[in-house]
């Protein structure tokens, strides 16, 4: 993937609860420099532009990159470069200008994206030609998401395009989901999810879901039905999205799936299973990109998406 | 909705399983000609596009029309111009080439889409602006439907995008879908699947959906439960897709939403209650666009789509 429309270097910053990621790539995708910092959460959302800010010129001291790409939890649209909505993850984070906010403090022209969008870019630029589709999970501590139909990213009304853990699963029938609407897919699917579910089912608590893939290892059938209907749901959903968008290419991250076969398997069976006709021999597969893909993705954003350039009048 | 992209008139052709409707549009969306005509549907895929082209010549006796569009029954590639699948209402019709078929018998450049995508273009011309989002089914003897994200119609692998009916719905869990899958949406909330629901549920026969509508005005419980089923199912897996999508406008047609208030509040509310906090105020409308929608649509899939052109060296 070329994350440069121009042949000059790009910066790519992820941003997440924890921690802020920034690369300097080339303009073939030869990372030039990367570096992980804390994200000051708890300190409000200038402290937090100011700290990518920060990040980007260590990641670049030689000041050659000529625009800047950046993932950021939360739903962001990138036509106007705002945090439409946020979790507390990051204190204040809804409603800041991030587009503009960054490109004020770097000098340099800002896209923005959210990261799971930004993620997933890398993985739709493998599909040949150029009207490929992709539906992407992210089943982590949320079942996030993006989806690519004829060869571009979804964004939706303010930039909400994405979000698969809310759409309704069966198995999560009147339990409370985050967003305050109930029966979605990630309060079942998702590792807090699963670990929660396990839970109910054995009446025994259990810390995380590592301890309950521990336990599923060993038999445990409690464990391993909270596993199994977890992946199955996220199976039944994504399915049933494949036949309503026409994917080319179906892609299952996070840490979830890492717990082994027990969750691929089912996940892939229930999946299987929704497909119509045109689309049988679809299957899940897992991100081609790993570690970088955050930020490769998030520089990248620099060729596709409208940028938001330093002030004078502001 | 101007239906030309160049200032001249422009036909459209709409191809049910029934029946043909022709319309010759003037650049600026009037209508200067309309004529219906049966669907040879048991004779093969050759007589029925020598039809359309009849169709089409009839409704254009002056030859003034520069561009055709049609809108056609099954699953179309624009891109191709091919019948990607279909089921058995046009006998023949999966594997049919539409594009040059038609372009070859008229002479004229050829778009064509799927009938649903093609009625649901009108109404996301009337969204301001060029990025708009819209969610369009329409709920009859099957549940169809368009998505289109960011101003564009979305096609898919196989041209298969839009088929909401075949997400998974937790009220038909079990039940075979006409697909081949089981627990479909359509199965439960389509005109035959909500009769047949109801059949099941009171243990007698129904002969088609008005009467199970007129039993329930009359208030037999198995009747209300059977409606309100369905479009609570419908509502649920909307608001769902609307979660991961962002339309800025939720459009249900059709023919079943018309029996009234009791299907139409049902599905407003299960709805509603799915919506993620930044969709939240998004309520289901119904089509601007009655009659000649389809017509229309399909004249202006000219401006939009590639045009497949009577061929010299076939």
């Amino acid at each position: 993937m070329t994350p440069s429309a121009t042949g000059t270097p790009v910066l790519g910053l992820d941003l997440g609860g924890t921690k802020i990621a920034a690369a300097l790539f080339a303009a073939d995708g030869t990372v030039l420099a990367r570096l992980t910092r804390p994200t000051p959460a708890l300190d409000g959302a200038a402290a937090v532009l100011d700290a990518l800010a920060a990040a980007a010129a260590a990641a670049d001291p030689g000041r050659l990159a000529t625009a800047l790409g950046i993932a950021a939890a939360g739903v962001v649209d990138p036509r106007t470069g705002m945090v439409t909505s946020a979790t507390d993850s990051i204190r204040g984070w809804a409603g800041t200008a991030l587009g503009t906010g960054l490109a004020d403090r770097t000098g340099l022209p800002v896209a923005c994206d959210n990261d799971v969008r930004a993620t997933a870019g890398p993985e739709l630029a493998v599909l040949p030609g150029t009207h490929g589709s992709l539906l992407f999970t992210a089943v982590g501590t949320g079942v996030g998401g993006a989806v690519a139909v004829d060869g571009r990213m979804l964004h939706g009304a303010s930039g909400i395009a994405g979000h698969l853990g809310h759409l309704p699963a069966a198995e999560a029938a009147g339990l409370p989901c985050t967003c305050g609407a109930t029966g979605h897919l990630e309060v079942i699917a998702s590792g807090p999810g699963i670990t929660a579910h396990y839970e109910r089912l054995a009446g025994t608590s259990a810390d995380r879901l590592e301890t309950v893939a521990s336990r599923a290892a060993l038999g445990d059938e409690a464990a391993v039905h909270a596993i199994t209907t977890g992946a199955a749901a996220t199976g039944r959903v994504l399915g049933g999205l494949a036949n309503a968008l026409g994917p080319d290419r179906v892609v299952v991250g996070g840490g979830v799936p890492r717990i082994g076969a027990l969750y691929g398997d089912a996940l892939a069976a229930a999946f299987t299973a929704e497909l119509m006709p045109p689309l049988r021999g679809l299957v899940p597969v897992p991100p081609l990109f790993g570690h970088d893909a955050a930020v490769l993705g998030a520089a990248a954003l620099t060729t596709t998406l409208p940028l938001h350039h330093p002030g004078v009048l502001r």
